[in-house]
């Protein structure tokens, strides 16, 4: 069977810094296009699971090893990456220490979740979901 | 930029039909192989929204219109497969009235959900993700 035409999968992580006061996240300024802040994440390589790719692109990109605590979601505008359309899922993750720039990150980013700086993406609406669920628990 | 390899995407559906006893779920008996049971769902087509191919998909196997309730889990076990590495992501779903068998779908079997028949993929795990779910709600 030839392979169907199905959208790009990614996978995007908010990560929160349990040992830092009031859980701050970790945002990564973007080296490749398009520029501009973003939540850490990229794309699922055949043959990986999702939440493999998750922690792995974490690792890459903040130097945190994160344990995955909940799937916030999933995110398919097909109009949401302007390089064409790509599915992310989504993952809330909890790590500790500080985070480095790594693969894809000019620099890193920690902040409080509701002052945040331009983001690239659909990433302000899903961290305007993760706050209503940080409301909610 | 060339588009990455990334596993193929789909979907997939627990549908409660809400108007029966007990809120039975809905599976379908495969046309196309692997043959056996299996919930309904199917690829997401480019250009389409994740949620959007679900109910297209219920729509087109079981003639249901399906309200999308929650997300269930991803599944994305690069053997979960064996035509290619697929990546599911599942949803709970809410229905009334009566499945018909359509696209891909030999025949309708409604169901409680403590007593199925050999389910193709992993979606044996997935009903049992479902049935532990269910008793917490």
């Amino acid at each position: 069977m030839s392979r169907p035409l199905t959208p790009a999968l990614a996978v995007d992580l908010v990560i929160e810094l349990v040992d830092q006061p009031d859980r701050p996240i970790v945002l990564i300024e973007r080296l490749n296009p398009p520029p501009g802040f973003a939540l850490p994440g990229g794309f699922v390589d055949l043959g990986e699971r999702v939440e493999d790719a998750a922690r792995r692109e974490a690792l890459e990109e903040t130097g945190l090893e994160v344990e995955l605590k909940s799937l916030l979601g999933v995110y398919s505008d097909p109009a949401r990456d302007a390089r064409g359309h790509t599915v992310s899922i989504v993952y809330l993750a909890e790590a500790s220490g500080q985070p480095r720039a790594g693969d894809d990150a000019a620099r890193i980013l920690v902040t409080a979740h509701n002052t945040l700086p331009q983001l690239a993406f659909d990433h302000a609406k899903i961290l305007a979901d993760y706050a209503r669920s940080r409301r909610t628990r």
